[in-house]
């Protein structure tokens, strides 16, 4: 038996306990939980089939009850000796993604951001659309792409036309972006024809990760009138491994600012899901960004109610984005278009002037939310690489 | 051991010989042809546990060279004796949806009905956008609201705001409509960061079914800017319950219209994908369009070439849809808000003169193509109805 050593800042101790899907060498991927810098896996210490699966979509769509009684099932066990084999160290284990991804939808919740894209993309009319204040703007993203942290990026090929020019050339991506966002994971379906209200949002999302939602501007920028984006964000998306419980966040609700005007009825509630969660985005290993998600306009339970509204049903492994977490300051823009301002305003990387992705480049987006003690809760960060583009003699 | 009746004129004939899922009372749910008014059980006809199985993606991740030799089997059995407990009446089975579906996306490939929409949506600007003719213009939809023919439609209830009203207001969609497309099915999957080149097409596509894309316009009106359709789209998507597979459609491949300009390379083939399919459209009964695939500006080889180009994995149960389709004919037009003028030239059904959907409103859409000898090669309709709204009340 072995009691594992947990310093108290450690961002994730026992107020954190996020779960994620590892494998060591020759293993099968299965369920553990985060504690300090080891991986408990919880096949090993609880003997509960429903962790020796590939993905947590089994286990989340167990439901709240379930939920609330493996936490407190396994604070007990790291309390207390947990047998030797079950506990490894974060270095030995690889990490697989997290979830079984079903449908998964990208918002669009930050004002700032939505403000910025539309001074960028659309000079010449208002910045914000006339719906963006009257319903959280989303759209559908592709699912296979989705990657767990730690997969390289391949920068993608497509369609570019600057303005300048009359046609579109085909090649890769020369505005290679990131966008710094929070992801939501739903764990208990909803029955077509319902709506998950914003009360009911904790009695259907399991959790959130951290999500780079990478965006080649240029692709996106000829390709996304009048249907959206489409090639210009499906080559990747990338989350982190460990998905925070939503009982790990309680201490992090606050109110979203104020909304003016006011929602539609469908869209109010009386939980406070606003989320002070602090992001940082690392470049190459130097903080260029520090995205306040306290500032989002919507908040998740906001774009649940409104992905439902209309009877679609929500499924296990359903996986939604906040958009681009864009705070007031420039240090705190949560994608290089808006650092950058669209490329004509570089910053400084490690002594260099930077605009957009280079190959060779890497990110890493973290973030951590206010513990119920002096801790913070850790979400662990999601860190990529990007490789050349293999497509480019097309 | 039956003899199975073929009609000589049966659009499911040999040439045909589609794939469903079906069940009959008590039994699981597997998969069986369609011959004449028949089901050809094939677990019970062949005992192949790949039949087992409550969707197609196993038998279709198997690839070309093993459905062109379950294909000749089944040719072999259905032109001699059948187990007589191997064939059911059509009318006896329960459908189910043939597909576990993966990534769905929806393209807008004719040239028609991009051009109706965008007078009808952005009437102040030219009707194609710059891009239309350089792409074959997509966006991803909703995966778990893709529904078997047969199943009600719910009429979903969100924000509409028309240009008279200076705000939002909540309830059932008053402009709800169908679209008429036809859909593809990806068997083999794609490594990431591979091409699928458009002469690629048949090596991973398994066949096409008929597809109403139901699209409630006032909230996708009010919503579509700038990321595209959301909840005007998602509450359902409806096929039709048998898979064609590409083997009976070789008569069918024809050449699309003149592309000009040129499209970039990487959406060149040599191979024809162009297919002269016929759809028709009925409401309540009557017969109010005949949406001919043969018009289509992009082929659903540029489409699936175009998907992957960014190196985006396709998947076993990828489903893409051409979008509406409209030929040059009023009488041609896949969508009612096309066949209405956005309502504006109600058309008589059954002696009433309509515009959009109403409850208890029956829509059916059917599709033939050539077969290699006289008779003509049946999709099978996908059939539904409108029930009314039950979220009025929020």
């Amino acid at each position: 038996m072995t009691v594992i050593d947990i310093p108290a800042d450690s961002p994730f101790g026992l107020d954190n306990l996020p779960y994620g899907v590892f494998s060591t060498p020759g293993t099968a991927p299965r369920v553990g939980v985060r504690v300090a810098d080891t991986v408990v896996d919880l096949v090993a210490a609880l003997g509960d089939k429903v962790f020796a699966r590939p993905s947590l979509n089994d286990f989340m769509a167990l439901g709240p009850q379930r939920w609330a009684a493996a936490r407190i099932r396994i604070t007990e066990l790291v309390r207390g000796e947990v047998p030797a084999d079950a506990v490894l160290a974060l270095a030995d284990v690889t990490m697989h993604l997290p979830i079984e991804v079903a449908d998964y939808v990208d918002f669009y919740a930050s004002e700032q951001h939505a403000t910025n894209l539309g001074r960028l993309f659309r000079p010449d009319s208002a910045p914000l659309m006339p719906n963006w204040k009257h319903l959280p703007v989303g759209y559908h993203g592709r699912s296979s792409t989705v990657l767990v942290s730690g997969t390289d990026i391949v920068r993608p090929c497509g369609q570019r036309k600057s303005p300048a020019e009359q046609v579109p050339n085909f090649g890769p991506s020369r505005r290679l972006d990131i966008e710094a966002e929070l992801g939501f994971v739903v764990g208990v379906p909803s029955a077509p024809g319902t709506v998950i209200t914003p009360d009911e949002f904790a009695e259907h999302v399991f959790g959130a990760v951290v999500v780079n939602d990478w965006s080649a501007r240029d692709i996106q920028a000829w390709e996304y009138v009048p249907l959206g984006p489409f090639l210009g964000k499906s080559f990747a998306t990338s989350i982190s491994p460990w998905v925070v419980p939503l009982a790990a966040l309680e201490a992090a609700r606050i109110d979203t600012p104020v909304q003016d005007p006011e929602p539609l009825p469908y869209l109010r509630g009386a939980e406070k899901w606003g989320l002070d969660i602090a992001l940082t985005v690392e470049w190459n290993g130097q903080l260029v960004s520090r995205p306040p998600y306290a500032q989002m306009y919507w908040s998740p339970a906001q774009m649940l109610a409104h992905t439902t509204i209309n009877g679609a049903a929500a499924r296990t492994g359903d996986l939604f984005a906040s958009g681009t977490i864009s705070g007031d300051h420039k240090d705190q823009r949560g994608a290089f278009i808006e650092l950058t301002w669209g490329g004509a305003e570089p910053i400084e990387v490690n002594g260099e002037a930077r605009t957009f992705l280079e190959d060779g480049d890497e990110i890493a987006i973290a973030a951590t939310a206010p513990g119920p003690g002096g801790a913070r809760i850790g979400f662990g960060e999601v860190r990529a690489r990007i490789l050349p583009a293999t497509q480019a003699h097309r």
